[in-house]
């Protein structure tokens, strides 16, 4: 039976938020973890429908009546018919830590056959700094066991504050439609023992099955998109957000870690569906992925706030000319930030600090 | 009993290169897997002492007598009395690859019990391809069981060819002296079963206790500097050899991979001793980080010899102000390129092509 710490950590900190449309009988299995916890659950599709969580949990849902309600026009920003929808939860949220995780993900086991507390290991991820500026072999230098090797400059060993920790799946990998098509089969049986910074200038492809993040160092940019009802393209709301995040920590010094901990990703979802939801995001990340690796920032950018309303002008002088879509992306990112700091006052307010005092 | 495969990989095209003082015992537990190759042993120290190597083995052993009537006055580029003399060895070769060991490594377990053929998965590293420009959330998409995950730019997915194969060490960790003084008793016991890309535009320290490469891609970036003997430095030559070789191989669009294969490092070495030989080089890499950093090669270096030789000079220029130590081993780096190119005609022949044709 899995164990837990007499004292779950950060357990007035953060907030789980899980997208939804079904029955949360998930949680059963995670009932250990995750009981202590606030849940934000974020209902997809039709609001009439009533979604049953387990008792003995804590939480708060929300509609999509609950969105329009509370954000008025500015729900414009938030994707309906797609776990884009998620990003709501982070900005209703007011806990400084987020770990967000699909309804179809179960808890692994590690190699000795114990029950992996994911979320335990998220918080030690974002509560212990970060390395983007030196690759250090041994991989993550504070993790038991581990330190600096020979040539790792001393002045980095201090590291930076981590605000992401993206965690991996074993069983169903994260495939994109083409590679699910040819590989129906393929199963991740592969438990890697390792966390490491991604370094910086390093681009990733944030999956947001399993990702915790420091709300207050990084909240504003993990806007998922518009996608799904309406809009020309799926499953591309978390890479959005892991791009945006990706070059906006690179630029205010934060760090990206990714590696463990897993879990297990029950079931694939269906190819020719996903292919049809992905096929103009395959197109158009060819433009995108030099677009982010080519995006810069000024040093009047000093807000997470900043940076992000910076990148949507750039985005609509660049990449509007790929497709209108972008356009109409780039004035969505704006009205996510105007309703983020509505939602979040004295956030906004610090924001507004000089030298970046929010960190 | 460790098992072979009945047809070695590369078994002419490949070397091994070792540097020693001692008789090299260490081979017996490496028969099964070295016993196929051809191996060559650096003698360092005195030139008149025999170095017992254990019957069976195909080698060539090369004495300081022997680099200098070799090199002539071109050995001053050699060091002497430090393991850094082990390039000598990579020049010398005709083969197109290249693994070198040090006589303190032995085999390593991997966890289920199995001994480890580094050699083996060293070969598989170099002739997989690299992804520098994008970092894969499964680490290496080429394995077994793994691929590119959602989101990886389709164009990236050919790779680039890989240059360098950087294995780890279990038991005995690669650390600096100061890290050996305060934590004497830290074993690493982690075997992290990954094989990684290091990105485009990040450093790393590459250890030269398990390591190997192509030859022809990137042999003349593995000079292993100025040490030992005469020098105010040590233990920084294979830090060296990283950060040129890192910085042309991103030039020039190779891959550099970390990782798996382990080996079994026995015996730490005297921090008191290395302690001495390293302040400098502790005190000094504050500066070399931002300078390898800060490196910039024009689209003229099509060669490896032509970035090296671009890379002295800039040494020359920024580094001799921090010591004239620096200005001394930019002249080596220039005679260090002479050297190879009189040992290996052809290649050097074949360097001048034009638009890179030695890729």
């Amino acid at each position: 039976m899995a164990t837990v710490s007499p004292t779950p950590l950060l357990k007035d900190e953060l907030d789980i938020v899980i997208p939804t449309i079904r029955n949360l009988d998930f949680l059963e299995m995670w009932r250990p973890f995750f009981q202590p916890y606030h849940l934000i659950i974020v209902q997809d599709g039709d609001p009439s429908k009533a979604i049953k969580v387990p008792e003995g949990f804590d939480y708060e849902l929300y509609n999509r009546n609950d969105i329009n309600r509370i954000l008025g026009p500015k729900a414009s920003c938030i994707s309906f018919k797609d776990s884009a929808c998620r990003c709501f939860g982070y900005m209703i949220s007011k806990k400084k830590y987020i770990y967000t995780i699909d309804d179809d993900c179960f808890v692994a086991k590690d190699p000795s056959g114990k029950d992996i507390n994911a979320l335990e290991q998220h918080i030690k991820n974002l509560l212990c700094p970060s390395t983007p500026f030196f690759f250090n072999t041994l991989y993550d230098p504070y993790r038991d066991g581990a330190d600096f090797v020979r040539g790792y400059p001393f002045s980095l060993r201090e590291g930076v504050p981590t605000a992401v920790s993206h965690g991996l799946w074993l069983n169903i990998p994260d495939y994109d439609a083409p590679t699910q098509l040819v590989k129906p089969l393929e199963r991740n049986k592969r438990y890697v023992d390792a966390i490491m910074t991604i370094p910086k200038g390093t681009l990733f492809p944030m999956c947001g099955m399993n990702l915790a993040f420091n709300r207050e160092l990084i909240g504003p940019a993990m806007y998922f998109g518009l996608m799904g009802d309406g809009q020309p393209i799926g499953r591309y709301d978390d890479m959005w957000a892991g791009w945006c995040t990706k070059v906006i920590c690179d630029h205010l010094g934060l760090g990206v870690k990714t590696g463990l901990p897993y879990i297990w990703h029950s079931k694939a979802s269906n190819p020719f569906v996903n292919l049809k939801k992905e096929y103009k995001g395959i197109y158009w990340q060819e433009e995108l992925i030099p677009f982010f690796q080519s995006v810069t920032l000024t040093k009047d950018c000093t807000t997470v706030q900043k940076c992000y309303i910076e990148i949507s002008k750039q985005v609509k002088a660049k990449l509007g000319k790929v497709d209108d879509y972008f356009n109409k992306l780039a004035d969505a990112m704006v009205t996510w930030i105007e309703a983020w700091d509505e939602l979040n006052p004295s956030a906004a307010k610090s924001a507004e600090l000089p030298n970046g005092a929010t960190k």
